[in-house]
């Protein structure tokens, strides 16, 4: 196969570095273009995230591929996307507002901002979870006129729970959803972020719009397509989403009703077996497993457990009956937010928009 | 009046201190006994508690009495508890077990101890909650053929769920409970406690029965008084119970179901004028209110909030309509888990009971 | 004694807040003016300091007095500082370099910025170290034309060493000085300061120009007027200056080589004996010790003793000889970078000039 | 080559632990026993460190390999070494103590303890440092009739402050150190180690005995043999050594002096020049290159530096003049505790005990 073009948009911010940090080596892709803001254009990659003080901002574990460092720089406003394949955004939501309509005129574009996630006729794919919502691809180019799409990944903290959801609903059927979230702080970004006076020896119990998001997505990822959208999931989800002194994996404490009841270990098996027929299909960035569950209490733990294969697995444990709830069951889980919830969770949804012709 | 005696058990423990702390000056009580293991027994206070580098291991920010520092430190397996009026207790369960039942022959004991809290003619007061469990004291004495009794204040976790849940049940009945907590390093002590390399950068997801303590004990305190024990409160309580890296103060993420509808407004209300009958007792150690209710969406945290009105408040923030649960609503709370969730709650507790005539 | 007038300038940063923390009921000073960025100007202080969320941003452990809230907040750049009779800045250096000699024209200022610390006419006072310095006021004065005058307090790092320094230097000579410095976020404030994804399980070796900010100020504090200019003290001073994953309370590591040997004993003495005049002066802000000397050897800790006597005490331990340096010593101290190492330290400095007469 | 059969004592914990997880698959050496206390004794190694919880007690990021899991455990006390021919111990001292002779009666023990560090025939070995200080071991055979020996790596604080001292002092001439350190919480093991309650916002002033250690080892590091000893190096070391909140890696500012004037540039070569010699023996745990010297004013910083080229790398930064010192220079270094401060530490000095037949 000859391989995809493809630009990162906001390749200076961290989000945009996870991309540039799964890019190296992939067998579908090549990077072509990288962009950022104004400020940024026209430097050198290496250039463009060292700070005045001589500091070298790349964030990532992976090191910077050299031929990126090469790179110059673009004007994210004036990218002529037509010349790739594919285009990664990692910008906030307002930018992407503007760009992204952009650039899917010609090209798809995967994103990891919130702007086009509301949308009817935009899915939010997780791999392996909702790829059959790929049917609004045509229906959005349709309606759009656009030759590209745009399709976002979900929120960060929407990931682990619509990964673990699935399963249980498909098997059992979910009638209610209670979750709350104990966030890293890497999902706020860097400019600031979460400021070390606020979350040192403490919890901070809101964070904004961030509900909202993984109510509304977790409903729109778990529905089916209706017509020319989706028809969300019928069970209503209530999330509490609070931030703790973590740096890196979302934990989430689920409370989950079922129509039908199931013991514990139909739960687990339903857990661990789900995705075995996407994982068949060896997509370069997906795991060995989508869900795994431990039986050890004290498991999982974001600092021991969110760097599982690559960042990609979603790590369940302490699955018990719940007894306030009908059909109860609770759990917990550990998801990286800004692996499998970010730019990685991103590049595999691209690579199966691939093997679909979609890209 | 004159002062009563009192003795507090397991003095050089962290919870002990917190007794300690509370009682120079204090109007009923005056301090002639302490106790603490064998290995203690016989030095002088402040020798007990300097450990071999020469380390002054005193826990609390209020200074040591230094009436206290020159008391000997008695022998708790030895100890007379016929000399005292009172008996405040802050050890293991184990110990418990053995030391309660041998100071309740002939006097009061206040206890920190889970060890009787499960016991049907033990009562598990909560200041300003279900003081009208103490019908249950006459039936314990003549039941144990006691002249004392043992009150145990409960679990530093139940403490801020069930002081809010208990307006919400009287003016709307709750059908359900669900609680999440991020719960602070102390709760667990300091032999070890919870190391620092379990949990920087990391939350652990599991505390040893602790759920099943919150869960029973809630009920039990909402519960009512039926011929000689408590009938537990009707409702379902499921809890996920967790630890953050947060050095004082729980909080706790609660989504309640109600028979009856009730507005945003109408909760805080009967949140904020909780326990004004109680408050009017003007016990020493009773804060001015027992719950407050803030509007901030970023409160309560626990480093901000748990020392407010003395660690004796219960902070309540971001009480919202629940959509998954009928007539739901959550909130998110902060409690002190080892000033009112422990010997301050206790030191209460026994201010009530002195003014009823039981001590 | 009729109250000083005085205005509080970048009184809703952080800073700011802590002079407003410090002045309720003050005996000498009544706040007349609250000035800060154009932004928050025409605005009452309490809504400038409530963000878009409704969150309140009072980072102080003191309330906020209620007649400070109703406060209007004036712009700082048309501030009439004629109408007052002391001004207190707490703003970046840049707006220093501006404001600063505007109303210095008529009034004297006390800040916490270091734009003017390095001026040969300009003293930086700690309290009970170099109060002589006040002969520069004059001199400033004069040279520069200004009714009144600037006195910046040193950098919050240079504040416990000189501190206890001086003691030192004047009972057995200092020669040389190394100190490493393990500072608190709250030296950084929040714009963003420390951000959570930087400190957290990590140290930060570097913070731009603090090391010089040391040497420089430590020795200026610890020199003599000679003429009209102060003589830098004639030892060197080596500072490393790290960020922890600590809150409040910078962390010292210093080493002294002195002239003449002296006893671990001795250098006890001298700092336990330091300030005691200046202590009978009994300035409102000034704590009953400048120096505590501890012999636990596991103190000062800065959780556990930066806010001793209010945060305005030097808490000194183990003193021990260093075998590196001729007539060798070496320390830990902790001193609170925010109350005596800021706005705190700035108030106990307005209270002596105005016992002189300089206000 | 056949592989040496190797016996892994205090296999359980941490540091034994580490042993393991650099063990699999190495080309020298293979596992043929483990070892810890009475408690273990008789179980299979996976089930040893699994706890009553059925918590899986395993703490290195590298799997167990399965073959370990099933071995059993031995009884320290009662280990036959000669059945190997090299013993790997990670006990404490006092048990260190005791068991080392035994085992070395027959054996050759590479140790993480400091039991023995401080006996005159006994070397402490930092690989591509003082390897020449193998001419100890025939000395030590000799004078104590044993077959093996015992050969203790350096405390963790020593190993990168030695490392980066010695290829300055060979070029210079080293005067006098000063040094700082902030020290990980692995350091103190886990049991129970540091406690959250005691790190969380906090820096320990004190750790009892590291300062002796670091000074007294770094002296006999960098001496030469004299006769059957090693000659201490003649430059006064001067230690703080303190614990901040970071998991793993310590960080160092140091202080040197040294004969021979060098610029700073000089300094960083010599640094980075270090131990090619040794490198080009290709042992399987050495890393490419022994010291790195960054121009990042920001680095290095424990969490981002201490698992660069496996932990095993020395990185050194901030390397700038120092005033107050006679050709001084100060630098900051990270250097893994747990990983080339210990366990991987002591493989890469065993490697190197076989290339020249001691093993």
């Amino acid at each position: 196969m000859k391989k995809k073009k493809v630009a990162v948009i906001g390749a200076t911010g961290v989000a945009g570095q996870q991309f540039l940090a799964s890019l190296p080596r992939h067998p579908y892709f090549e990077v072509t273009a990288l962009a950022a803001s104004e400020r940024s254009a026209g430097k050198l990659y290496k250039d463009a995230i060292t700070d005045a003080h001589g500091a070298f901002r790349w964030y990532c574990q992976e090191p910077l591929d050299p031929a990126y460092a090469k790179l110059k720089v673009q004007d994210a406003a004036h990218l002529d996307a037509s010349k790739v394949d594919l285009v990664f955004t990692a910008v906030e939501s307002d930018a992407a507002k503007e760009l992204e309509p952009r650039y899917a005129k010609t090209t798809p574009v995967v994103s990891t901002a919130s702007a086009f996630r509301y949308e009817p006729d935009v899915p939010i794919f997780i791999p392996g979870v909702n790829m059959e919502h790929d049917k609004l691809i045509a229906i959005q180019k349709k309606k759009r006129g656009w030759k590209g799409f745009v399709t976002p990944v979900p929120n960060c903290t929407t990931m682990g729970l619509a990964m673990t959801l699935k399963p249980i609903h498909e098997a059992f059927g979910v009638l209610q959803v209670i979750m709350t979230s104990m966030q890293a702080c890497s999902g706020a970004g860097r400019s600031p972020g979460v400021i070390g006076l606020d979350i040192i020896d403490n919890v901070i119990p809101y964070i904004p719009k961030e509900e909202e998001k993984v109510e509304m997505e977790t409903q729109k990822i778990l529905g089916s397509i209706v017509g020319n959208r989706v028809a969300p999931a019928p069970f209503p989800v209530s999330a509490t989403c609070t931030r703790v002194a973590v740096l890196e994996g979302h934990t989430e404490a689920v409370y989950v009703s079922m129509k039908k009841h199931a013991t514990v270990d139909q739960v687990k098996k339903v857990l661990r077996d789900h995705g075995k027929e996407f994982i068949k299909l060896k997509f370069p960035s997906c795991p060995p497993h989508l869900i795994d569950v431990t039986d050890d209490p004290f498991r999982p733990q974001p600092r021991l457990d969110r760097d599982r294969e690559g960042g990609m697995l979603t790590s369940v444990g302490r699955v018990r009956a719940d007894h306030a709830l009908p059909n109860g069951m609770k759990y917990m889980l550990v998801s990286h937010n800004t692996k499998m919830g970010a730019a990685k969770g991103g590049m595999l949804v691209a690579e199966y928009l691939v093997h679909k012709g979609h890209i």
